[in-house]
Formats: structure tokens, C-alpha cells, sequence
């Protein structure tokens, strides 16, 4: 590549010391120097293609207008919407992002957050936090600005945005008794994450007050958030043999899961089950059958993060006060959910144990 | 924040010269320091929690250890793996990559890339590509190191990862013949894209080696890659008052609209229309229906692509070569794509021109 074209440059074509140059450039200064010459550097600052470089800016004012984003995995379709959120918030503010896969791992995690202090970002948007993380504990007793978002921790010091978990549990638990769901199992997700554990505190809170059976049995918990763990924990609540009607599903890749599970068994969804999913992630409405799921404002939850995220990093360290969001959803009711028939009782509500599969 | 824990602070703690630290952290100039010593400042480097400053790293070595990765749009499901792999191999040689999302704007593109070189990226990874592109033209002259992915540039001097679009279509039109298809429709993608146009290339030369009927207005082009055009691209189609049993896709988005709009004309997908798609998305297998379509391989050409922008990136720029890569792709039958039937003839191909859409 060419070399790049330097301050120094432009001050030897212009004729000048490089620290006219440096005040004619810097809109806060340029009133120090005569309008002539400033117009004479900009001209010449623009015929040379010069550009200020952000590592010598980064390192005279300790700013790098850079954050690191961290997701779990980024071709989980959850994240994206929340990283263009993000990405479109700070290009307000002329900030980039640096993107880290931890595929769940604390390890990884740690390392990425390594890799990134070591570029200088100036603060991190997590996506990939456990309820109880010490990575963040540690990285806020150093003071490094963390905003979380989807998820949260349990401690208050850390800002968050996530989505109003125990009002979605909520709204889809009152729309499956509405169509006469009375035997509700729940495919939970991981409960070290605090989205898997407030949908499942929710679900629980929510079938006591309908007075729901609460038999421990219709109850399952996977261990990811993905397709693979919806199946695996269909297949549980099948080998059960226990009956039921409707799965509420901690997100719409469990949910799709579980529709495989219960489709090998001879199960339709939702002639014979009905099933829930969270998070109406892109293509829920084209998926066989469309879930009926809980609308979360990905884009949004991103674009607030990086704003409180940038709110920080504008405000000294000790008058930062955590913020918390709780942004609402929406509930959106598509085929995957239907009212019970004397069908789907013959066939998945049953008072005698039976084999739920076909012979 | 802490204060950032530097060299000097570490050789004062050592009680040695700053210069004598730098040697000792260096596996390369370690040799000239001795074992005890080394074995000292190590020990003490890592009591204090010392990490090397990027930016001044940058200043030194004129590296940033950053590329920047620019993509149409993170949402669209296509990219995340592509991102993910070229990840993945970027952090084995511990790079990180900047994301921009340009929504296909060619000034957001220049924007978004001025913002990059401000930051001291060392190469860039573009999935946003046109076939000609001056953004692109312009850098390569200036000699940043670019890899193309996904997409490629006229310009054979630009290295690039691409899938085998001929190969790909050409396998969905001896499908659909192998299945009795005869008067095939085509939704062609943005002919100023390498896929959009190397696809639509390939299918005009597979229906004249198959014989095919070239009624020029079994063909329409879509202005973008999504659902939307998909379904005004259908719409056109069948308000053309033409005969056809099957519509080849130019890729997944634009197959998922095209069937919205065949069902709003009640023409069911398989049974009166047959429809491929293109790039077999995450969860093209749970659509209804499910897609037949061609598999590329997302991630790898991610990780194939930053492969080759490393190699670059360590070899001098007289050196450089711009390489080419094609990765194989595989045709993928699932439910969108079935035996052209008496029934399907009755509804969707006709001789005599009449409405499509049932009364």
C-alpha cells in the first residue's frame, strides 16, 4: 500500500508548522488561525488524501471509538438484528465495533475480551452473559463500561436491556388456556442464563395462577437454546408418559425442535400438540407450521444498549449510574397453536400411561 | 477505568530498563536477555496484569491486526456464516475484524470503508460487492489487500471466494426436467451482482442444452435478493398470462416470496408450482414447504476468504497474487419441487391464455 499521508506531509506541502495544520483541521481550533490558511490546508489536507490516523489519535487521547460486541454465535438468528441495532447506534457517534463468537464458552469468552482490551475498546455490549458471570464481575471492578443485552446479570451494577420476560410467559400462557389448554408441559431453557430462568420463573408463577396442573413432570430443561436441545427434550417428555396438550417453548429453535420430535412420534403440531416458541426470530412466520411465539424488539434492544453503552463512555466513571431497560412484547398468534379438539385428546391427553407413539 | 498498566510501569517493578522488559516479553529477542531475568519480569509482567497497547503496537509496526468485513446486511441469513468462518480463521493468527452492514448503498460502502482505513484496517473482506465496482477499484489501485467473498468482481486482479453457480443451476434444471418440468419460469437476481448474473447465465444456457421453451417472458429480473421482490417478481409472472409449471429461484429469500405470492393466487406449492431456491439458508428445511434448493458452503468460504487475505497480508505487495477460489456446491431436494402432475397441468399450465388466479 502507498504510504500513508501524515500531518507532517500536508504542513510541508502548505508551508506551515505541523501544528497549524493539526488547529486548521480540528473544527475546535480552527478559529486560531486565519481563514485564509485554514481554507489553504483544508484544500491541500483533501488533494493529498490525507486522513487522520486513528492509532496515533487513540493513542494521544486514549479513545480507540471502538467497543466490542459479544454474541454466543452470531449465525444464531436471534443475534444479528441485535448487532445491526448496535452497529447503526454508534456509527452515530462514529464508533465501529469489533465482533467475538464465545459458542458459550467462559473460556473463549475470557479470551475474546482479551484480544478486544488489547485493541483498547472502550467498552463492551455482552449478548453472551450468564446470570452469575465472573467475567463481567471482574471486568467492572476494573471499571471497563459493560451494557448487556437480551440477557442480563444478577448483579444491578451492570446496565441492561432485555425484553419484559414474565409478561411474554404470560401472555402466551393466557392465550393457550384460552383455547383450552389446561395440561401445559415446558421445555425450559438453561437456567444459568437469565433468559431461561425468568421465562421459567414466569411459567411457573403463571400456572399457579391459573391453577394449571403442576405435576414436576411436564417440566424439561435444555441445555442450549437451539434445535438439537428442543428435540432431545421432546423426546423426555414423550418417554414420560405423562399427558399433555400444549409446549410452551423457551425460544422458537427449541420449539422447532421439538415439532421434529413430536412429528417422528406420529405427533402433528398443532392438530395433536399445540407449541410455543419466544423471540419470533426471522422466518418464524414461514416455518411448517408458523409459530405462534413472542414478538422481542431485537433491533431496538441493540440500538438502546449501544446508546446507554455510549452514554457511559461520555460521562465520567463516577458518575455512571447502572441503567436497566425492560423493553415490552408483542405476542403474535400464528398456526402452531390451536384450540384442543376431541382429536387431539384422543390422541396426546390420555388418563391411562400409553405409549404416545403410533404402533 | 484503571490506569493501563504500560512497559515502563513494569521494568520500574523490575527494576530494570524499559527496553530490557520489551526484550524479555518478546519470544523473538528473549534469547538476549538471561533465563533469570526473563523468568523475573514474565512473573511480574503478569502479577501486574500487564497487556501490550494495540495502539501503540500499531504505531510501531504500522498493524492493526484488524480487517474489516463488509456485508450487504448482517440480518440477511446468508452472511452470518460467511462472518462467522472468516471469524474463526482470523483469530488463529489472532486478527479481529470491524463489521459494516452498507444495505447495498455504494455511498455507505465509501463511508463505511473510510471509517475502516481511519481505524488502520490492514485488508478488507467484501460480501457487498458489484460486478464492477469503482469503491473497490479505486482501493485496489491504492493496493489495500481485498478478498471478495460470496460475490467477485469483474476485474480478475481482485482475489475472491465464489461458489460454483453454473454447476449449482444447472443441477436445479435437470431436476426439475428429470420431474417432467418443461416450461420453466425463472426469477433472476440483481444483474449487476456475479451470483444474480451468473446464475441467470447459467440457467439461459441449461434450458437451450435441455431444449427447454425461451419464451422470453417466462424470465423476470428482481431487484434485490429478499422476499419482497420474490413476491412482486411472482406477481409479474403470473400477471404475463403465461403457462409454467415450475419457477427456478435466484436464491432462498426470493423463492420464500414467490410462494406467498402463488398461494395468494390459490396455486399451491408443489402441487400446481414447483419453485427452487438458492444458497440453502439456516432453516430452508423447516419452511413450509420445505425448499429445494443448492447448498453453498456459508461458512467455508468465509473461512477460505480471510485464509486468503492473510496470505496477503504477509507477503510483500509486489508478491501478491490474486487467487480465485470456486467451492463446490450440492442440490438439495426437499418438498418445494415434485413431479409435474395432471392436476398441477389442470391449474397451472395452460395453452390457452386465461386468469391464473381461481375466480
Amino acid at each position: 500500500m502507498k504510504k500513508r499521508v501524515t500531518l507532517r506531509d500536508v504542513a510541508a506541502a502548505a508551508g506551515v508548522h505541523v501544528s497549524t495544520v493539526s488547529r486548521a483541521l480540528d473544527p475546535k481550533t480552527r478559529h486560531l488561525i486565519t481563514p485564509e490558511v485554514v481554507s489553504h490546508i483544508l484544500k491541500l489536507s483533501e488533494q493529498l488524501a490525507y486522513r487522520p490516523n486513528a492509532a496515533a489519535y487513540s493513542l494521544k487521547t486514549n479513545r480507540s471509538r471502538t467497543i466490542g460486541i459479544i454474541v454466543p454465535d452470531i449465525t444464531n438468528p436471534v443475534f444479528p438484528p441485535i448487532i445491526r441495532g448496535a452497529e447503526d447506534a454508534l456509527a452515530q457517534q462514529n464508533y465501529v465495533a469489533i465482533l467475538g463468537n464465545t459458542d458459550g464458552s467462559p473460556q473463549r469468552e475470557e479470551e475474546i475480551i482479551d484480544i478486544m482490551r488489547a485493541r483498547g475498546v472502550e467498552g463492551l455490549l455482552l449478548a453472551s452473559v450468564k446470570a452469575r458471570d465472573t467475567v463481567v464481575e471482574r471486568l467492572a471492578a476494573e471499571g471497563m463500561p459493560i451494557v448487556t443485552v437480551n440477557r442480563r446479570v444478577d448483579d444491578p451494577g451492570t446496565a441492561s436491556v432485555v425484553h419484559d420476560e414474565r409478561d411474554g410467559t404470560s401472555r402466551i400462557l393466557n392465550h393457550l388456556v384460552g383455547l383450552g389448554h389446561r395440561q401445559i408441559a415446558c421445555i425450559a431453557g438453561p437456567q444459568d442464563l437469565s433468559t431461561g430462568r425468568d421465562r421459567y420463573l414466569a411459567f411457573e408463577e403463571g400456572r399457579a395462577a391459573l391453577g394449571l396442573e403442576r405435576d414436576a413432570n411436564l417440566v424439561t430443561v435444555a441445555d442450549s437454546f437451539n434445535e438439537s436441545a428442543g428435540e432431545r427434550c421432546a423426546e423426555e417428555l414423550l418417554a414420560r408418559d405423562i399427558a399433555f396438550t400444549a409446549i410452551v417453548c423457551a425460544n422458537d429453535l427449541i420449539a422447532i425442535g421439538a415439532i421434529s420430535a413430536l412429528r417422528r412420534h406420529g405427533l402433528a403440531c398443532p392438530e395433536n400438540v399445540s407449541v410455543t416458541g419466544y423471540n419470533d426470530m426471522p422466518l418464524a412466520d414461514r416455518l411448517l407450521p408458523p409459530l405462534t411465539t413472542i414478538r422481542v424488539a431485537q433491533y431496538k434492544a441493540g440500538h438502546a444498549a449501544a446508546e446507554l453503552l455510549l452514554e457511559a463512555l461520555s460521562s465520567q466513571p463516577g458518575e455512571r449510574v447502572a441503567r436497566h431497560l425492560v423493553l415490552p412484547v408483542e405476542m403474535i398468534e400464528r398456526g402452531s397453536t390451536q384450540a384442543v379438539t376431541v382429536k387431539a385428546k384422543g390422541r396426546a391427553r390420555r388418563d391411562t400411561p400409553a405409549r404416545l407413539s403410533p404402533a
